[in-house]
């Protein structure tokens, strides 16, 4: 049924979702069988019908959060890919529980499964959220305090201090990567689906949560795994924490202009007003990446082109 | 039943803890009816009869960590001190379990609880071992990254992040202390009621876990309560960070010599070896206190003091 594999197999949680997708091909390439956990919540399987197909892919429909086994699935497998989250944040704030479980206890879960079945790798997909309202820009990974704003954000620096505790404690292996924006196809939050949605919706306005000065670094999602594989060869502390983003920042207000200048110029754009776009929003994003850098990595695009191809993608999967 | 109050009641979870019984009996005293939560785990509800009696204080037998129901006992209160935890560090590492439900998830259920019945300040014993094992002493609030060694330590550095996104959240504000090691009457747990228990039970030998190097600060328990208290009196930030500890540390070979000396020099140390006295220990822990000292905060007594008097009240329960 699968072709002959050399390496061990790797499990990767929300390997139906976006980043998870393109994650889940690169570790296929280069050899790995691969194991997805998804619930589906905001994942698509048919993105991997042809790894299944293939029989270099196993599809587990289990669900983090809540008490299922996990040990079947992690059994034997070399490393694990914690992907999986809540994407909506907004939703978060309306119920903590969200995060709570779909962030932390899945954390929890999948770091508990990782020591019974003695898997003793784990990468993390965290996020730039952890550092809440920085005042320092770039923003480096040694930065403190850590004061989250949302619960997403919450949930993501509980994490982190999870995987932290079990590599120190069991002998485990951490790398832990604090996203910028990460954009690309299958995308289905942030500002680039909300505008385009919008946009679709009534062609002639385009509302803007928020005074469209907030700025953030936008990268490609293929950079954005290249960065973790390229962070997971070459740095091998016990916990290893890396910034993953570009180096430029690009304004609501441009993105909002862009998407209209797509659709010929004559949606209104209005904006609520408002530092933040909503209750846990951080309007001013941009990582060191120095660290990342320093092992040889490279984005091959940078925040003004992934944001323009994002449109692009978006665009299409729309059929707008 | 009770004497009038003019101030707003307040919650203290782990009220019947050893730092809980201090800070409940400075809050009566500045004329505030006192609402203790404690599972009596490692409290002692004597210690609080003295304020029942007097109609003060109100005992609540619940569980932080279960779903118990909490609202009732927040409602029409003006703050909550989160001082309730699982004490045990090793047993955490043991297992993860113990930590998650009576740290993180206690920290979220208490949080929860409080933002129904719109109690908006939110006061929490968090640790030092937040910073993990740091590089720079004495250690600022602004260290990072944030990479804690025990379950224990992820448990606090989760609960800060709720509080945070929280208090970001719900218009809620939070004051979070980072303690040092924190010693006083009552205590359980820690390096002094571990020599006292050990030479009790053998008065010709002392184990000490580790080479003995490990050095921290000590911080007697009213000057703990009394830098909470100026705290929360002096910061009004969404979000307050403060380390709490002395500027002076002691290796814990010098406690073992004076616990042999207080029983008259006859016991033969020995020393486990290695760097930690335990998995998740912190050998090296000073913490920069220069931000609660510019409130005007003065611990009554250095680091050697507290310790010695932590062994003679040691010595006292134990009636050695």
């Amino acid at each position: 049924m699968s072709t002959p594999q050399s390496k061990p197999p790797v499990v990767v949680t929300g390997g139906a979702g976006a980043i998870g997708t393109v994650l889940v091909h690169a570790l296929a390439d280069a050899g790995h069988a691969v194991r997805v956990i998804d619930n589906l919540s905001s994942g698509k399987r048919e993105r991997l019908r042809d790894l299944e197909q293939l029989g270099r892919l196993t599809f587990h429909s289990q669900d983090l959060g809540r008490d299922d086994d996990l040990r079947p699935t992690f059994r034997g497998a070399g490393e694990v890919w914690h992907l999986a989250a809540n994407p909506n944040i907004s939703l978060g704030t309306q119920n903590p529980r969200i995060d709570l479980e779909n962030g932390t206890l899945a954390m929890a879960h999948v770091l508990e499964a990782a020591r019974q079945t003695d898997v003793r790798r784990v990468l993390f997909a965290s996020s730039s959220v952890v550092y809440g309202m920085p005042t320092v820009f770039p923003t480096p990974e040694s930065y403190g305090p850590l004061l989250p704003e949302s619960q997403y954000g919450a949930s993501k620096l509980a994490s982190e201090a999870l995987i932290s505790a079990y590599c120190h404690s069991y002998g485990m292996r951490g790398w832990i990567f604090r996203f910028a924006n990460i954009v690309g196809p299958g995308m289905t939050h942030g500002v680039i689906p909300d505008f385009l949605q919008k946009i679709r919706r009534d062609p002639n306005r385009l509302e803007v949560l928020g005074d469209g000065r907030q700025a953030k670094s936008y990268l490609w999602v293929t950079d954005c795994v290249a960065g973790m594989r390229r962070a997971e060869e070459a740095s091998q502390e016990v916990v290893n924490v890396f910034n993953l983003g570009t180096e430029q920042q690009v304004p609501v207000r441009d993105i909002a202009q862009r998407v209209v200048a797509a659709f010929g110029g004559r949606a209104r754009i209005e904006y609520t007003g408002g530092r933040q776009g909503w209750p846990g929003d951080i309007p001013l994003q941009l990582l060191s990446v120095s660290k990342i850098l320093s092992l040889g990595w490279r984005p091959q695009y940078d925040s003004s082109t992934a944001v323009d191809m994002a449109i692009a993608a978006g665009r299409a999967e729309l059929g707008i």
